[in-house]
């Protein structure tokens, strides 16, 4: 037996016992002859007592000890004279009387500390040491606590744990698919699935009635910083329901997720429209843990967005012409950032430049101070007067010390730029808490969105989503107005999941493949299996898929960031560093496969 | 809202209420324009009845109904005369007032009922529809329940749920790797895991301390009846463990999932050698619900079976040389069936048809009757004496009434054979009963075993296996003397588990690969990244995996089939008969990845 206990259980009350620990040396203090050990576990850390007085011979062994050591130590427990009760265990120490090496190290590429000393590229290619520092190690160990909340919900609501295959059909819609030679089918292919989809819903088909799986999911999708070509989902799915069922109960997962796992209480969760998060956010994913909502000086194409509730037919310029920046442009649209007219010229420089990054592509940023002393200050001020300027702080609800920061040109580009500069000013004034969770659902997304340079037609979710009935007839004749019965779970501006209502019938899943311009025969080869499926009595059914990696990151520390949260991530080439993955095969191989 | 109450729930206490329920249509019985419809969800099977004098039109929508509709009704719950107390539901019918058809069915190509009429494939192509049946839907729900059993015990243990990567390196050892081409690495492959083996070791190294998954794993191996190419492991480690530690507290685990989902307390797992499982019952995995224990007549080359404590070195022959197949042959070795002394001419025909069928190549197989009347009846008659054969059924203690059966040849063919014919007697005689389970730990295996086609020693179990201290100098010398620190779970003759404790410093895991005739360039390349691992304080560590398919198949149906306890499986030429997968990609899909 290599221990009695871990290196996080000992207590007071054990004093006295004689106890077996095994463990990594995490740190070693000598303090002339008299050597300290901090003795590391998943469990916590034990101070290790080796006193020359006590036994010499072995105080002179622990002395060759380093780092990472793996050892087994037999002492004796007792009360600290110096107790550190930052630790659960400060309160004790061992008196060692025996002293095991289990295994040697040499010294480790970086320091196996909370804050460590190595870079990205070192670490992830040591991650089997990366892995051993206590904030990673905790981030895993919560994405397990997060597992076991999802899985007790989602049981306890009658949902069936199915597993589908992940050696599938190549049915790229999208993104393209990663494939796998079969050697016993030549010149043939699996695909990985990019998500069970089609089989979640076969399983309702089956009469599974409510199904739901954590599940690995594969994209072959150029890669970004933080996507991974392998990731991992929640997958859902209900029959016999409607939007508002799928609602109730998948807010209810992500609440019961929070309380158990961090002990908080969600409130009901707001809804917005697809249409009103864009007019308002530039965002189909808006963070609203703050305000400061857009306000449109100038929407020339209201109509381009649909007839929701949310968009403002007037946008009328509040001002007169000559500043043609403004007059030419499809949109103009702004922020109020609450209190930031004294902001400095390098300031307004700085945020200027923010927006004017390729990734981003404004032209440049107007501001209007408000001044305290009720004048304004602006970067047009040559083309507007101070009444012109005070009818469009009005317009913003601007207060003396406030600062309008407006954008202009193309719409959907001129959102996205205000939407990345609203979230920078939000961090700048300090109102994206880290403490602070605000979930969202979006609702009445667009169904399709038309491809510019395919020209044509494609899913904006999927293509097994179903349309709003009222919308029914559009479909054929005005695709783009059709609103799809689809949802978003948001949270702090990250998307967790969505889903919809699915297409349960053979005749509108044709009419939804035709919209995207497939031929009766390509979607025949590729879903007939689904669409004869639909043919033998399938029930309405919708579900959601939650991407876990991104959520255990946001419910474990409110971030969007994945790769902490992956055991062995892939970097943005999509390699394995500690493998080495991808790599060269046996041509022997190859030929078995007739590669 | 679809429904208010599932189709098993209603029961005599609501009578009176108004309901609404939806499912499928699973029977119509019509009595002179009086539909009785059962209506058939995942819960269970609700009576409706449709009346023309409560309600002609809908007892007229009623009888246009076919099987496998799908509908919505609305009506009242009422006590039924005529109960059927087979079901949960039948005491009561519901009186329907609203019928909602939400989908039509065209008819099934098989009938949704446990004894249906569909063939292997038909059921296969239509595999949506055969999970219709309740035998498959509740193997499925039940391998739910193991899996929460599974996950209920390993977490409480303190295992920690790790995902790890399904992109890994092509490191075949044994059976080949599934490659994936990459198409951001032109020319490299990621390979699938056959098991997350490194991974779980990496994460001992990196102090996870008890690790477990249920995990997807791939192996390209030619398909065998019931082998998928796809499959799942309940994958365990822990560190700072020996043996011991890992069979207490895996044994626990069976012992957990029995109990809690068939309420069976399983008694204390016997445990028996390698050696003394190939000697006894010719197989590694002996069903050990009956004994009919193999005895020996001969066994020429007891010491190829090593030195363990089940070898008997004795093995003269008993009986005088004279019958040449018997004095040829390396092993000769017998079963005895008790009470079998009077099967017919026909029978002991089929028996030895049964061991010269070509998976087992027998020559031919020798009885001898122990008659009622203390005399012997044999197929040897004429080579030996009734005092012989008295000898004989001795050893074989043999009573009056029992019949004795003896192969002879080459040992492992010959044990392989009889240990089949044991379990073809086990099943004649009714000792193989699918109420009763009789685990068993099988230790001390070989390390090695020799391939006589490749000429070299192949790792038993798999090249991470460490081996009995006391036989460390026999590795180099001779290697097929080392007994490993491996076992296996084997329950009713099926392998439900195995593992090691392992090897965890570098020179070790060096001479290992050195004795599967690894070069030291050849190791380094595809494990450096273990082998370096191992350098930086690496713990003991051991582990354990279950083929999670053949365990619920186990636990559900005590069976050793899995195709019936997977949703969607692969024939046996690994294909997907409902997608009809592998199949063609795209000419561009295959140029976008070099292939």
């Amino acid at each position: 037996m290599y221990r009695t206990h871990t290196c996080g259980e000992l207590r007071l009350e054990h004093a006295g016992n004689t106890v077996t620990l095994a463990g990594w040396v995490h740190r070693i203090r000598d303090f002339g002859g008299m050597n300290f050990i901090d003795l590391r576990d998943r469990y916590g850390i034990t101070q290790l007592v080796f006193n020359p007085e006590h036994n010499d011979a072995l105080a002179q062994s622990a002395s060759q000890l380093g780092r990472e050591f793996v050892i087994a130590v037999k002492g004796k427990v007792v009360e600290r004279s110096n107790k550190n009760l930052q630790i659960p265990t400060g309160e004790i120490e061992i008196i060692v009387d025996e002293l095991n090496v289990l295994n040697a190290s040499i010294t480790p590429p970086f320091t196996i500390e909370d804050d460590t000393d190595g870079g990205d590229d070192l670490r992830m290619k040591y991650r089997y040491l990366d892995l051993r520092r206590n904030p990673l190690q905790q981030n895993l160990l919560k994405r397990h606590e997060v597992a076991k909340a999802v899985r007790a919900y989602m049981d306890a609501q009658g949902f069936a744990d199915v597993e589908t295959p992940f050696f599938i059909k190549s049915t790229p819609e999208g993104a393209r698919d990663f494939v796998v030679p079969s050697r016993l089918n030549p010149g043939q292919f699996y695909a990985l699935p990019q998500s069970p989809q089609t089989f979640k819903q076969l399983l309702m088909v089956s009469g599974f009635d409510r199904y739901y799986q954590i599940v690995r999911c594969f994209r072959d999708e150029d890669l970004r910083a933080d996507r991974q070509p392998e990731f991992t989902q929640i997958d859902c799915e209900m029959a016999f329901v409607e939007r508002e069922d799928v609602l109730q109960m998948f807010e209810g997962l992500v609440k019961n997720v929070f309380k158990k796992v961090k002990g908080i209480e969600l409130p009901e969760f707001p809804r917005m429209s697809y249409d009103d998060a864009m007019l308002f956010y530039g965002n189909d994913k808006p963070d609203i843990r703050f305000a400061m909502k857009f306000v449109a000086l100038r929407e020339s194409t209201p109509l381009s967005l649909g007839e929701g509730q949310g968009v403002r037919k007037n946008s009328v310029m509040i001002f007169p012409t000559g500043f043609k920046v403004f007059d030419d442009a499809e949109t103009v649209i702004g922020i109020c950032a609450t209190g930031c007219a004294e902001y400095s010229r390098k300031q307004l420089d700085e945020l200027t430049e923010f927006v004017k990054r390729p990734q981003l592509g404004a032209n440049g940023l107007v501001y209007i101070k408000c001044n305290a002393d009720g004048t304004f200050k602006s970067s047009v001020d040559k083309f507007y007067s101070q009444e012109d300027l005070k009818n469009i702080a009005e317009k913003f609800s601007a207060k003396a010390g406030d600062l309008i920061l407006i954008l202009a040109g193309e719409t959907a580009r001129t959102r996205k730029a205000l939407s990345e500069l609203r979230l920078e000013m939000g961090n700048r004034l300090g109102l994206r808490s880290k403490e602070e969770f605000k979930p969202l659902w979006v609702l009445d997304f667009p169904l399709l969105e038309f491809d510019e340079e395919e020209k044509r037609w494609n899913a904006m979710h999927h293509p097994f989503t179903s349309w709003r009935k009222e919308d029914d007839a559009l479909l054929e004749t005005d695709p783009g107005k059709v609103k799809a019965n689809a949802y978003d779970i948001v949270m702090n501006g990250v998307e967790l999941g969505g889903g919809s209502i699915r297409i349960h019938n053979r005749k509108n899943q044709e009419r939804m493949f035709s919209a995207l311009g497939m031929s009766k025969e390509q979607y025949d080869y590729k879903f007939g299996f689904i669409l004869n499926a639909f043919e033998y009595g399938t029930p309405p059914h919708g579900g959601i898929a939650f991407g876990f990696d991104r959520f255990c990151s946001m419910v474990t520390a409110n971030q969007e960031g994945i790769r902490d949260f992956i055991a062995f991530p892939k970097n943005n080439m999509g390699r394995d560093m500690m493998l080495d993955a991808p790599s060269d095969i046996d041509e022997k191989q190859k030929k078995e496969l007739g590669l």
